[in-house]
């Protein structure tokens, strides 16, 4: 399987060296986040694709400096909804009628047991939840970027109230919860660019019943 | 890119058809969840992989009897390390100084900063932090399967508490977060087989800077 030869190849660059990705690639790897699988198919989450050098400068004082910060093409700021309301939940429905041919009567079920789901959650479960949807949708980024042999480095050191602040999230209800750089790897400067990947072996990770 | 197509394939099969997927299929798919990155490559989780009937039979009373936990090939549980132990982590930088021929002094400030790391967080932080990473290797493990037209249902709907007891998880320091049904969509009875997929557009989810 090709993906498995790319996950190989693959590794998270700590530096990188300028290149910009052509644009049909960035928007293969943008294609493979929409159409991740998420949680009862809400997508309850917004990524922020920031090419802008002078706004990666920003985002770079309040991620530890990270050098692939800069040096990357495009870094993904993946943002999830910290609140989800009936409103959202509607237009969902809505889309799913339009999409599917049917009336909004037939979904009435679906509505009640998402609803029923949200309500009996606080408000940081929540926002956990839609965390979780955003790695799901996060590893699939990376096996797009792999298989288009493009390095991505998930970064989850960062300042996340600062960045909230810098991209006014908590104003439309969301929360910066993990950064993708997206570029070409510095053979030259990055000491891991030909380190060996470390795993635990199968036996230490599964278990066969 | 052949993921894209792939991903266009796939959708979360509600019924299967019990056909059995060959092991060298369920071992690639194994083999992309373990190399799948993780914070700090931690791999904080370990995989119930359940091939065995009666014991799906039990799970599928712990989760809505979805029928797909009986009608899948294999059916994975994924469990986060409910907490991270000192000697996890220096287990875990052996395996960097042999893989890589270093010695354990070399990384004397990366262990500081995962026990910093670990130490800054409560148990409960910790366990998100775990499933974070699961869903991540979820993400990549749906990816396998849909590269070699298996199919994936992710299920987060399940009695965690009985899953838990069900597989003594606690007392391995461990707690269930995430199921993955693997096996062949039954299109005959499956009302969502042939129906089109539904997701947000791109100018709802991303946002270009």
């Amino acid at each position: 399987m090709k993906l498995l030869k790319q996950l190989q190849w693959r590794y998270s660059a700590k530096r990188m060296n300028g290149r910009v990705i052509p644009d049909e690639i960035i928007e293969n790897i943008l294609e493979a986040i929409r159409l991740a699988p998420t949680s009862m198919g809400l997508q309850p989450f917004q990524v922020t694709v920031v090419k802008d050098l002078k706004v990666r400068k920003e985002i770079f004082e309040e991620a530890c400096q990270q050098p692939q910060i800069l040096e990357c093409s495009h870094l993904l700021i993946f943002n999830g909804w910290s609140d989800v309301t009936e409103e959202q939940v509607d237009n969902y429905l809505n889309r799913i009628a339009v999409t599917r041919n049917h009336g909004m009567e037939e979904l009435s079920g679906f509505r009640k047991s998402i609803l029923s789901f949200l309500s009996s959650r606080t408000k940081d479960q929540v926002s956990e939840w839609s965390a979780r949807q955003i790695y799901l949708a996060l590893g699939t980024a990376i096996d797009a970027a792999a298989m288009s042999e493009v390095d991505a480095t998930p970064m989850e050191g960062f300042n996340a109230q600062k960045m909230d602040k810098l991209f006014e999230l908590k104003d439309r209800k969301l929360h910066s919860v993990v950064l993708l750089a997206l570029g070409y790897r510095n053979e030259d400067k990055d000491i891991f660019a030909r380190a060996p990947k470390v795993r635990r072996n199968s036996k230490e990770i599964f278990e066969l019943i």
